[in-house]
């Protein structure tokens, strides 16, 4: 899986800073969660195709996390797309985005099906669902856990050759089926370790701290919102937001593998003193800039 | 008169080129012309102060001329912004207007104060005007004509001196007022010449060639759709564009002073084809990229 952060910046763009978008690249589709203003250039700019993108996850209906979208639509719109693009956000997202439609003129040749979702909701792949997370800021959030579907246990060789089970058969135990050795039936379970989970991202801005972390518990990936530094705690969680020590501890918190810093106030042009407050919670924490890429690979 | 091309690009933006947005500054304001995305972030990159953007005039309400509105919105009221934002657009404008100011949260402490204008309305400035002016395109689009009052005429020290005015009533008579030099009146006209045309910018995209260009007569300097070049005029044209030859013969019927070609299709990662096209029917023609300046001097 890849996660290729487009905009990392908060509320209002710097001239190195787009504010937030991060696209997901699982299972030959793009997942996108915001869509910064900017995002269709930055998508340009990136490895990701317009017409991979099938579904856009919204956090919250404040500017610099939707004001992309009109753009990137109009663009897909022009480069032929005829394929349905899923736009889910929180309560109200459905008539922001038909509103969205309705101011100025459009002419795409493809649907924009929009749905608002509960926390807890779930959106079903082939491969991997997203759900909904709720998070607490000024106004209806999501936050949202991107987890790749429990893939089967490891298989190991030398269990079934023990059993006397040929070679041409591994596969088809493997697929999870059963077979017969003369009059013994061979279950997946006596040759496969048990089911391992999937890699999984949580995106989790603009929040406070105190957000039920539960759904995004052992997640491979944390991007947080972290606005600013300790020094401002107080102010910041007043307007619904977290510091890079705050985003730390919920990693902690979560037994996180990574933890992505985004959603820097404008105030920092350089984020090193945010990434030091953060490491000394939870090591294992990075501060992507725009068009930084993150490959998680199996472990096991 | 200065003149900065915040953006240049036509219909979609490329890495090198944003869409369409041009701010003039005259009289101590700035006054912007359309508002590509990512408008906000060439404000920044330039000289132009956000605070002193009094008057948005939008030709059309495709996309690519207004969907930096709703970002630069936000970051003017963040910024701590009172002072109210005109914007004016062609039929539809206020209805789009006060859309777009119901999709997602705003929180400005400023009016927004939209206005449609038909071709021939005119704003009035104290030292400027801006008249509509009918354009050609697939939807509802005004050209605009930003025109500096009219300045008085030269003043002649010779002939002042000639007719006994002492030199404290100079002022006077710069100012329009008549005065006595013993019995004789002395009119401004008897040591002044005629009244000067002010500095006029004419901003006209998105258009076939086919609009009444009476009204741009003479301008200082026309800003012109070239959105490709000439053996793609039949399709261009179909679809509401000029090629950038069309804009020079617009040039050359209106006796404008400079051209700028603008809106070129992104097909066109270099422009010098297009250049050269226009150049062959009007030499005084340029194309500018993005964040360009162009300084307009009074010439008598």
């Amino acid at each position: 899986m890849e996660v290729i952060f487009l905009g990392t910046g908060g509320t209002v763009p710097t001239p190195e800073r787009n504010t937030v978008a991060v696209a997901v690249r699982v299972d030959n589709e793009v997942v996108l969660f915001d869509c910064c203003e900017g995002c269709q250039k930055q998508i340009m700019r990136s490895t990701v195709s317009f017409m991979k993108i099938k579904k856009v996850f919204i956090t919250h209906f404040h500017g610099d996390h939707f004001l992309g979208l009109p753009g990137m639509l109009q663009t897909m719109g022009l480069l032929g797309r005829t394929a349905p693009l899923e736009i889910y956000g929180p309560e109200g997202a459905e008539g922001f985005i038909e509103n969205l439609l309705e101011t100025g003129y459009y002419g795409l040749d493809f649907d924009v099906r929009a749905r608002d979702l509960k926390p807890g909701n779930t959106v079903q792949e082939a491969k991997f669902t997203v759900e909904a997370i709720s998070l607490n800021h000024l106004v209806p959030t999501n936050g949202y856990l991107l987890r790749e579907k429990t893939r089967p246990g490891r298989f190991y060789p030398e269990k079934a050759e023990e059993l006397g089970v040929p070679k041409r058969f591994y596969g088809k135990l493997q697929r999870g089926e059963c077979m017969k050795v003369g009059e013994r039936e061979i279950t997946p379970d006596m040759v496969m370790g048990p089911p391992r989970r999937g890699i999984s991202v949580a995106y989790c801005t603009d929040t406070t701290p105190d957000w039920d972390t539960g759904a995004a518990k052992d997640c491979s990936l944390l991007i947080h919102d972290a606005t600013g530094c300790d020094a401002l705690k107080e102010k910041l969680n007043t307007f619904g937001h977290s510091t890079a020590r705050q985003a730390a501890e919920i990693a902690k918190k979560c037994n996180a593998g990574k933890l992505a810093l985004i959603h820097y106030s404008q105030r920092y042009r350089e984020v090193s003193g945010l990434l030091e407050e953060a490491r000394v919670i939870f090591q294992n924490t990075f501060a992507p800039r725009d068009l930084d890429t993150v490959m998680l690979k199996h472990e096991d």
